[in-house]
C-alpha cells in the first residue's frame, strides 16, 4: 500500500496564500471499492479561480472546507480500476485535487481523454483554459471579421488562446499584459496586432491610440480599472465577455470600482459573464476546432511547469504576481511512458 | 404672422439647470417653403435623457449647441402645410423641441399619429416611455413567468410601465421608488408585489427579504448604488436591462461606482444597455400590444402636467428631485377641440 501526499486547506487566507494556508499530509492510498478507480495525477491546473474556491463566501461552487483536499483541475493516469468506465492506462481529467493520487467514483468524476493527446494539451488548449477562451469569445462575445478585440491577461493561458482565436476569425486584436516580454510573445509569436504593457504604459491613452473607432469586443480576465478603461471606450453594440476578475480575487475588501457603465446605454452594449462549466456538453465541439487550428499551424499553446506538489501554493501566487506566461501547471508525477 | 416662443440653450449647466441655462426668445413664425409643415406644439415630453443632451460630451446624439432650441420629444397639431405627408389637422410627434411652433421638413421629422389617440397617450404609453418599457423589458431582459423582476424608478413613466408589463407576463415585481406615496401607487394601483422606498429603507436588506432567491431581472433607470445592490443579489442567469443611469446625469465628476460586477461571472449574468431609438421600426408592434393591454384594463398610465413653456426647465429638475409620479409633460398649448 502506497502513500498519497495531499495539500489540504488549513485556514482561509487573507490576501495571497502562504505556508499557513495549506497543510501537506500523507495518507495511505485506500483500497478501492467496487465502482472506483485510482488515478495517479501528473499535472495540476493552476487557475485564478482556485483562489475564489477558498474564500469563505459561496460562489459558483461551494467553498473548499477547512481540512478538505484543495480542489483543482488535474490530469492523470488510471493505475488501478474496479470501474469499466475508467480502464487502467486511460488518461483522465477532472477536479482531482492537489494530491498525488485520486479515487474516482465516490462523488469524484473524471472524463477519459482519447489516446494520443498530450497531457499538457489536456490541461491547456483542450481543457478548461482552451474551452474558456473558445466559448467565452465565440459564444459570449460573437466577434465579427474586422472588429477590434481587446484581450486582458493576454499572456495568460485563456487570454493568449482567446486572442489567437480572434485573429483566426479575422479580427484586429490588442492584448494587455504586464511585462514587455509577455507583450513581445503575444505580438511576435502569437500574431496579436499590438499589446499594451499595463504596468509601464498609460492604458487609457494607448487604447485611444490603438482603438480609434472604439472597442467592439473586450475579453476580460481582470476586471477593475482596466475594465473601466474599456467601458469608457466602447464602440456601438460592443460586447464585453467577462471571463474573470482576477484583480479582486485576493481582495478582502471591495474590488476596484467601475465608473463608465453608463456607456452601456449610449453604446447599446452588453457585458456578460460566463463559466466554462456550463459548456461541458460542448467541449468536444470546441476541442475539435482547437485541434484543427493547431494542426493548421494557426494556434499555439505554451505551458509553464512548476515541479512538485509542495509548490502548488507558490504557483497559485505566481498567477497573481503575473509571473507565468501561458498555462501554469504543477507537475506532481511523471508522464506515463509513451 | 404669429410669434413663436422658444427656449434656447444659453450655457451648459453644472449640475441642475437654472435660470441661466436657457434663454426664452420670441421669433416670428416663418413662412413655409415647399415640403414644409407647421406644427403647433401641445405637450413636451420631459425625460432624464434631456439632461444628457445638454452635456458637453457627445453621447448617442450630438449635444444641443449653444443658441439652439432645446431638443425634446413633443406632440402637436399640424396647422399649416405644404407637405402632403403632414396634412392640416393631423396629430404628429417627434423631436419638436422646447417651443410653441415647429417647422417640419428641414431636417426635422415627425410621424403622424392615427386619429383618435389622446395626445397624452402619444407622449406616454404609446410614445418613447411606453416603447422604452416594452422593448427594454421584453427584448433586452426576456422575463419568464415566475421570475423575480426588480424595477428602479418604479413610479416614473418608464418604470411604472415596465413593472406592469412584467406583471402581465406573470412575474413577481418589486419596485424601488423615492416616497411612500409612490410606493403605494405602484403596489395598490398598479399591482406591483412590493415596493422599496430607497430614501427611508435599507435597499440591500429589503432586497434580501423580498428576493430570497435573488433577482432574475433588474430593469434599471438609475445606475449607481442601487444598481450595485442589485448586482450583489443576482440570481443564476440574471439579466440587467440598463435603461438609464439618472443618478449620474447631473454629475460633473465621476458617477457613483459599481463594485459587484464580479457576480456577472459567478451568476453567468448579463448587463445590457439599450436605446429606444433603435426600436423605431418596431413601435407599431409595441404600441399595438400596449393598446391591447390598456383595453383589457391590465395597464394604467398616469401623466403629471406642468403648464407653460417657461416652466420646462423647472420640470426637468423635478425628474432629478423625484417630484413627479408617472409621465411628466409640459403643456405649451391647448389640445385641439375634439
Amino acid at each position: 500500500m502506497g502513500v498519497n501526499r495531499q495539500l489540504r486547506l488549513a485556514q482561509r487566507p487573507d490576501g495571497l496564500v502562504d505556508d499557513s494556508t495549506f497543510e501537506l499530509v500523507e495518507e495511505p492510498i485506500p483500497d478501492l471499492a467496487d465502482g472506483e478507480a485510482l488515478v495517479r495525477n501528473v499535472y495540476l491546473s493552476i487557475d485564478p479561480t482556485n483562489r475564489v474556491w477558498i474564500r469563505e463566501e459561496p460562489s459558483y461552487l461551494p467553498p473548499v472546507a477547512i481540512g478538505e483536499v484543495m480542489r483543482s483541475g488535474a490530469v492523470g493516469e488510471v493505475v488501478e480500476s474496479r470501474n469499466d468506465d475508467y480502464p487502467v492506462g486511460a488518461t483522465v481529467t477532472g477536479l482531482l485535487g492537489w494530491q498525488e493520487f485520486s479515487v474516482l467514483g465516490a462523488g469524484v468524476f473524471a472524463r477519459v481523454v482519447p489516446a494520443g493527446v498530450p497531457m499538457t494539451a489536456v490541461m491547456n488548449v483542450l481543457g478548461t483554459s482552451g474551452m474558456t477562451a473558445y466559448f467565452g469569445l465565440i459564444d459570449i462575445a460573437e466577434p465579427k471579421p474586422g472588429e477590434t478585440v481587446v484581450v486582458s491577461g493576454a499572456a495568460g493561458s485563456v487570454g493568449s488562446l482567446a486572442g489567437q482565436v480572434a485573429k483566426i476569425l479575422d479580427c484586429r486584436v490588442i492584448g494587455i499584459a504586464g511585462t514587455d516580454d509577455k507583450c513581445a510573445w503575444v505580438t511576435d509569436d502569437l500574431g496579436f496586432d499590438a499589446c499594451i504593457n499595463y504596468k509601464t504604459e498609460d492604458v487609457g491613452k494607448r487604447l485611444d491610440e490603438l482603438c480609434p473607432d472604439g472597442i467592439d469586443v473586450y475579453f476580460d480576465n481582470v476586471g477593475g480599472s482596466i475594465l473601466d478603461h474599456a467601458l469608457a471606450r466602447l464602440a456601438l453594440n460592443a460586447r464585453i465577455s467577462v471571463c474573470g476578475t482576477i484583480s479582486s480575487y485576493n481582495a478582502s475588501g471591495l474590488p476596484e470600482p467601475l465608473y463608465w457603465y453608463g456607456n452601456l446605454v449610449s453604446m447599446r452594449a452588453r457585458m456578460e459573464g460566463f463559466l466554462v462549466l456550463d459548456y461541458l456538453d460542448r467541449f468536444d465541439e470546441g476541442a475539435a476546432k482547437m485541434l484543427e487550428w493547431i494542426a493548421e499551424g494557426k494556434l499555439k499553446a505554451r505551458e509553464e511547469i512548476v515541479e512538485g506538489l509542495e509548490h502548488a501554493p507558490r504557483a497559485l501566487n505566481m498567477l497573481f504576481a503575473g509571473e507565468n506566461t501561458g498555462k501554469l501547471l504543477v507537475k506532481v508525477g511523471d508522464e506515463p511512458a509513451a
